[in-house]
C-alpha cells in the first residue's frame, strides 16, 4: 500500500480534479465516496481502477478488492476529496463504463434535469422498477457528479446510465416499435390512460420548464398526472416514480 | 415602515431565533422566504403576521398585503435571516395556524422522516394528490422548517399539515372505518392488491429504518411497492408518490 502525506503531491491533485466535471469528461474516470458505494462499485471490479483510504479509515474486513491498488492517505487529504461533511474516508476512482444498449425494452430518459438529488433519485427508482436503461440528456447535471451518485445510491452500478443525444434515441426507440411516453402539464393524456405494453420510454423533464417542446412533438403520446390540489406541480422524481410504477404495473 | 438598520435591534434578535425549532415551538410563529412562498403566505392573511423586505428588495406591484405591517431591513439583515444562500430579501412571519380536522376522508402519516427535502416534497405531494390533511408524528423534522417549506414550494398554504400523535392518529381513523395502509419492505401486500376506497390514510416512515413497527401493527393493512431491479429501496418521498397516487386513481 502506497501512502501519500502531502496535498501537493500530483496523484492527490489529479484526484481533487476529478471534483469538477470537465476532468470527469476529460479522463473518462470519477470518484465514488463512502462505504455504500465503493463497496457497490467493487461488484464490477473491472471498472475500479484505484481505491484511497483515510489513515483513520479502516478496510472492511471481507472486502475482496482483488489487486486494486489501494493508497492511504491523511485525514486532511481525504476531507479535500470528500462532497460530504463529514466522510467516511474510502474513495475509489471508477471508469466510466462504455455502455452501448442493443436489446433493451424499458427505457427512462432524461430531459435537462438540473436538480443532482432528483436526477440520482431518479436513477434509484429506474432501478428499482427493472428498467433497461437511464438516458440522460444534453443540459442535465452530470451522472458522476458527486451529489448524484449518492441520492442514486449504488444504481449506477446495477444498470446502464449513459449521456446520450435524446433526439437521436427517440427516433431509434419510435423506429423500434418502442412507445415513448413524454410528460406535460398540458396538451396531454392522463397518465391511466397509457396503453399497457412490455416495452416503454418515458421522457421526463426539467424542473421549471419540463420537458423540451422539440422532443415532446416526436413521442409516440404524451402523458399528464392530474393535480387533484392546490399545488402547481410534481416533483420531477416523485412523477417519474409514478409513471415508472404505472407503467410497470398497469394491467 | 418601519427601516431598521442594525442586527442588535431586539426585533431582529427576534426574527432570527426563528431559525430555530425551540423558538418556533415557544413562539408559535415561523419564518418564510421568499417570492413564491411569502405570495402563497398572503392567500391566507390572517396568518401574516408581518412582512419584512431587504432594502435592495422592491415589494412586487400589484401584491396585497392589506394592514399587515412591513418593516425594511439592511441587506447584511436579510442575509441573517436567509436560509437559503443568494437570498431574494423577502420574509414573513407567519402564525402556525391552530388546525383541527373533523371531516378529512384522505390523509398522509408520516413518521420520523429526518430530510427536510422529503418531508417537504410529501407535502407537496399529498397536495398535488387532493388529500385533506397531512399529519406528522414525533421524531420527524420541524414542519416549519425553511427547507421543509421551499421543497414543499406553499403547499403548507394549501392543506392543513400538523404535528400529531401517530398512535392516537391511527386508532382515530380505524374507529372511523377509514382504511390505514402501512408501508413496509416485507410481510405486506403488494400495493396494487389494496382495495379502491375513497377514504384512506396511508403512513410512511423513516428513510432507514421504515415505519416504527408498533405503528404497522396498529393499520388495516401493510403494503409494499416490488424492487424488480437491483436497488435496496425507493426513496421514501417517491414510494409516498406511487402510492397516493395509485390509491387515488385505482378503479
Amino acid at each position: 500500500m502506497k501512502y501519500i502525506q502531502s496535498d501537493k503531491n500530483p496523484q492527490v491533485k489529479q484526484w481533487k480534479k476529478l471534483l469538477t466535471r470537465k476532468e470527469r469528461d476529460k479522463s473518462g474516470t470519477y470518484l465514488v465516496e463512502g462505504f455504500h458505494l465503493v463497496e457497490e462499485a467493487l461488484v464490477m471490479k473491472e471498472d475500479v481502477e484505484e481505491i484511497i483510504l483515510s489513515e483513520k479509515t479502516e478496510m472492511p474486513p471481507g472486502w475482496d478488492y482483488g489487486s486494486i491498488p489501494v493508497t492511504v492517505v491523511t485525514d486532511e487529504i481525504s476531507r479535500q476529496l470528500a462532497d460530504t461533511e463529514t466522510t467516511q474516508g474510502i474513495f475509489a476512482v471508477c471508469s466510466q463504463p462504455k455502455q452501448s444498449i442493443t436489446s433493451g425494452k424499458t427505457y427512462l430518459l432524461i430531459d435537462s434535469v438540473q436538480d443532482p438529488g432528483n436526477l440520482g433519485t431518479m436513477i434509484r427508482t429506474a432501478d428499482a422498477a427493472g428498467l433497461d436503461a437511464v438516458i440522460v440528456g444534453k443540459g442535465s447535471v452530470d451522472i458522476y457528479n458527486p451529489k448524484v451518485l449518492r441520492s442514486a445510491q449504488g444504481s449506477h452500478f446495477h444498470l446502464p446510465v449513459l449521456s446520450g443525444d435524446l433526439t437521436e434515441w427517440i427516433d431509434k426507440l419510435v423506429a423500434e416499435n418502442i412507445p415513448v411516453y413524454g410528460t406535460a402539464l398540458e396538451n396531454g393524456a392522463v397518465f391511466t390512460e397509457a396503453a399497457a405494453a412490455e416495452s416503454f420510454a418515458l421522457l421526463v423533464g426539467n424542473e421549471g420548464s419540463g420537458v423540451n417542446k422539440e422532443l415532446l412533438a416526436k413521442t409516440t403520446q404524451n402523458l399528464y398526472i392530474p393535480i387533484y390540489g392546490n399545488s402547481e406541480s410534481l416533483n420531477v422524481a416523485v412523477a417519474a416514480g409514478i409513471l415508472l410504477y404505472y407503467l410497470k404495473t398497469a394491467k
